[in-house]
């Protein structure tokens, strides 16, 4: 998918939202334990109940490893059903991988062409070149962690590297990677203030912002500092959003908590000069 | 596995080689591709040749999710064939994950629990709340990525970050993590100059060196700057190892390089007063 299309959708659906499919058994309504596959089960009805309402979906892998091979068979399943009903959804597989060269490039064929995601999230610790053999998949799009929404982020993220700190050391080194026009950076709404900053160095490029709900980010204060005139923003909800409700109306529950998202994101979306 | 099982191990075998089972389908033996699982086929020749000369095995897992399904399966197999058949080896799950609290805890189940390994490598990008959880785990190892064997080591790990280099920093700040005692860490070979130093920081915890063979590193500067007197290495070889040959004589082959790399080991082993 291009970045132009998912800017198309956004102005489309007068929403950024992007839902965290992070299932969790112990979590989904028991009624649905009983299922032949319960974690796909449980995605497509939350698919099928919130796709108009939000622009993405990021499964998060370690929800699916857990599992083992059924896990993965869901994820896999997942990704099939989403490709095929709603091609027009960018879809994020939430893996934090990165490697030397050509284990990376291992991944990005697993993430990119056989499970077919749109992007994937990356750690920078082992820089360039365990980086770029994601960036070389074209209209793919590789999220690179920033500045992460939880406490560990200022175990070394906020740290000064050389003149500055590590992530605006992250975001400006990743600018001089080959491809990097494919890149997104992750950054929490937790630290929301830092996005003033981290906008003057990357101006134009996507955020994946994960964070609003349950880890207590503002949505307001995401959009104040981090929107740009295209939008440039895809906020992440998971926990708030898939379990709104843990009884049989899930599905409903979880489609009006994205509403309301949506919502709040079509009034943000006009203040877009 | 306790460290000191680890360590009779090694001095029982003469040998801390760790073989890297990075199986990709383009290299094995083309006679291979006719098997039901040609993955789990390759992994249990090279074990049966070679389980005698080395301590460990690591399995990258980028290799395995690359061919899906079949690929976490054979992925399975060959830690069940591990832990059925060779319970004294260690056993590594190369994965490189790290994510918030609750999701690393996800991960930390799959590989420890599901699958059984011994440890898994992490990455420290996202600091403290993304790796104590898989410390919690009673004799079961984290191996944090310090100094990578890659050229992109140097775009962040190696930079200055407040008074000292970052990796310097990630292993100064995971000693303060609880359970840290159950850390390990990533160095590679190729930057074996920098082991006297990191012995400095971390005189007892035992390193994983890739990068010996395939990428450059020499085992004998690693042995002078990196060895203690409980050998604190696990020295890994993957392509030199398990590709030595693409004919029908593979394993063999293997073993035959094993068994170099070995006698190698057992020399150094005599150094340690």
């Amino acid at each position: 998918m291009t970045t132009q299309q998912l800017i198309n959708q956004i102005q489309k659906k007068k929403s950024f939202l992007c839902i965290g499919l992070d299932v969790d058994l112990n979590k989904i309504p028991q009624h649905l334990l009983t299922e032949e596959d319960p974690i796909f089960s449980f995605n497509k009805a939350i698919i099928d109940a919130t796709h108009h309402l939000c622009v993405a979906y990021k499964p998060n892998t370690a929800f699916y490893e857990a599992y083992g091979l059924k896990g993965w068979k869901a994820l896999e399943k997942t990704i099939n059903y989403l490709n095929q009903n709603h091609p027009e959804i960018f879809t994020i597989a939430d893996a934090k991988r990165g490697d030397i060269g050509n284990t990376s490039s291992m991944y990005a064929k697993a993430f990119f062409e056989d499970l077919a995601f749109d992007s994937i999230t990356v750690a920078p610790y082992m820089g360039k070149d365990s980086v770029e053999p994601f960036l070389a998949f074209k209209n793919k799009h590789t999220i690179l962690l920033a500045l992460t929404s939880n406490a560990g982020a200022f175990d070394f993220q906020t740290k000064t590297l050389g003149s500055q700190e590590l992530y605006k050391e992250v975001i400006k080194v990743s600018k001089t990677y080959k491809n990097s026009e494919n890149l997104m950076y992750v950054v929490g709404a937790t630290k929301a203030e830092y996005l003033a900053d981290i906008r003057q160095l990357i101006p134009n490029q996507f955020l994946l912002v994960p964070g609003v709900g349950a880890q207590g980010g503002s949505l307001q204060e995401v959009c104040k500092y981090g929107m740009n005139s295209n939008v440039g923003l895809l906020i992440n909800s998971s926990r708030g959003v898939i379990y709104a409700s843990d009884k049989k109306d899930f599905a409903i529950a979880a489609a009006a908590k994205a509403r309301e998202l949506q919502q709040e994101m079509e009034i943000q979306l006009k203040l877009i000069v």
